[in-house]
């Protein structure tokens, strides 16, 4: 089955400060370059005074206003980042409080697959709306990275950024070509620990350790462990994908990657046979913002006119799990 | 649309520690009786050595051994847990990995919305079966509450416990009455900080504070708000359930309430005029287990003979957000 549904609105949201590489140089006493060398990042935006839900909010409204719809016409708001705000309540919950909707009766709830959530999301709510359980849909991710990196790792704490982005899905109308042409995922989870933050639940909490708290709130990554698992499995997931979907990497015009790293990027193009034409890459600009990675990719490809009405995308990437995820989408 | 799935299998694991409440006087210099008089529950099971992740995957394992199915046959595995196991990667992957499936090329995701997770992910799942999107979906819920509570806090401690249940469904074959009549849910997030542990995510993370992170790792609850809250909306979301259903409380042969406090449970009971053999409480014997609480009293139903084929059930609760949730459903 393939679910007859349309994105009608998509925005996205960062915090207000910009770190450049070169100031990351001058902070840690490198010389200039460095970062931006190793990484690819020239830039990256970092909270301050933004929380996840605070950022997923403006994203959220964004996105409504793209929509032309008001509030009153979204009877579910699902939170699709990859980390939490705090343990207890879930994000969508925090995030509905933030948007001051506590007059509507709004359906929130989370939808979680590390980096992989919001394409996980966004299969999940085109069946619940081609059924009808939904009428328009506010799918957000928003997640900070720059709090959990271990900044004396060089290779990891460049690649990331903080940010938030949102789209809002309906059902299609009667001569409207969207839908989701295929979507499919899978977990190898011999490699559950090859990316992980082991604190902030009930495996590691306060009372149960003997060690500090704070080093295990850092996010670790075994990055050629994990190139290791995928890439030998990305080539044969990607024809699946597109031999369910009914077309061949020809029919795509836009390929639409979870931003992950450098390496990540230009190992796909190439594996995938990618033309630079067809990728969105907004990695120099933003770095991997986790969860909040690829709808930002998405948004990007909208609002720049990359992506057209009845345009084939393909959505693709991994995420910790690890989980690998890709769908065939009909803009 | 009334998603035609069947529940075809269930199991629920506890820690092995038990402490009674009895215990817990001795251990708090009270006096003998103090803590089942102030919250109802004779016992709990308390983790020592489990992990959410380890009572999730003995659940799993008991729900796939009823289902008669094999691990190959189960294409989804959707954690519903109020709460993480750890900040990343995400519940369901850290499961999958626990129950050694690296093999299987299993989808894995998390569907959160705290203690109405389970309701919510059914709600979710059963149209994503429907559709044929997966065949045979494990849905398992696993918390540890018991290290975030304040063990002088009476009125809270004494509530909780640790637990994990889960369930298999399928589409139902034709013959087979087995659906979800109807299903709802929405916040009222007016009360997000009634229920709440502030730190484990980005919000309070250790980088970002300068007072210790221990004591933000605690759940706090205000009770009497969150009762004041739900306790005026419970009636019409009830009524307006059972009309959507096409029932009316007479047709339900038993009422399947999350298991959040003995005064939940009773002014519920007192509000829907449900008379108390029609209700599954299992309070005293395991207290609150958060997420699990729900599908354990549901699995408790199963296996009991309470729930018979055919029989509509009503599953219903509210979960910190505040989230109020319902089900009826044809077991």
């Amino acid at each position: 089955m393939q679910p007859r549904i349309r994105i009608i609105g998509s925005g996205m949201s960062q915090p207000d400060t910009i770190m450049t590489s070169d100031e990351m140089d001058a902070r840690l006493g490198l010389k200039v370059g460095t970062i931006s060398g190793i990484s690819g990042v020239q830039q990256r935006h970092v909270s301050i005074h933004e929380t996840a839900a605070s950022l997923a909010a403006d994203a959220c409204r964004k996105a409504l206003a793209s929509s032309g719809l008001d509030w009153e016409n979204i009877d579910c708001l699902v939170s699709t980042g990859a980390t939490m705000d705090q343990a207890l309540p879930y994000n969508a919950a925090l995030i509905h409080a933030e948007l001051g909707l506590n007059r509507q009766r709004t359906t929130t709830f989370d939808v979680g697959a590390s980096c992989m959530s919001f394409l996980t999301g966004l299969d999940v709510m085109s069946h619940l709306v081609e059924n009808g359980r939904y009428q328009n849909v506010m799918l957000v991710s928003a997640d900070i990275a720059t709090f959990g990196l271990n900044w004396k790792e060089l290779r990891e704490c460049g690649n990331f950024g903080d940010g938030a982005a949102a789209v809002v899905i309906r059902k299609s109308l009667p001569g409207e070509v969207s839908l989701i042409k295929a979507s499919r995922s899978h977990t190898l989870s011999k490699g559950v620990r090859y990316c992980e933050i082991p604190g902030g639940g009930t495996r590691f909490h306060p009372e149960r350790i003997n060690t500090p708290f704070a080093p295990l709130a850092k996010f670790s990554m075994d990055g050629k462990a994990v190139f290791k698992l995928v890439s030998g499995e990305l080539p044969t997931f990607t024809a699946d994908l597109l031999q369910q979907a009914g077309v061949t990497l020809a029919h795509i015009s836009t390929v639409i990657p979870h931003q992950a790293s450098r390496l990540a990027l230009s190992h796909m193009a190439k594996r995938l046979e990618i033309p630079a034409s067809k990728l969105v890459d907004i990695f120099a600009r933003f770095g991997n913002q986790v969860g909040a990675s690829l709808p930002t990719a998405l948004h990007h490809a909208i609002s720049s006119g990359q992506l057209q009405r009845g345009d084939d995308a393909l959505l693709i990437g991994t995420g910790a799990g690890v989980t690998i995820g890709g769908m065939v989408l009909t803009y």
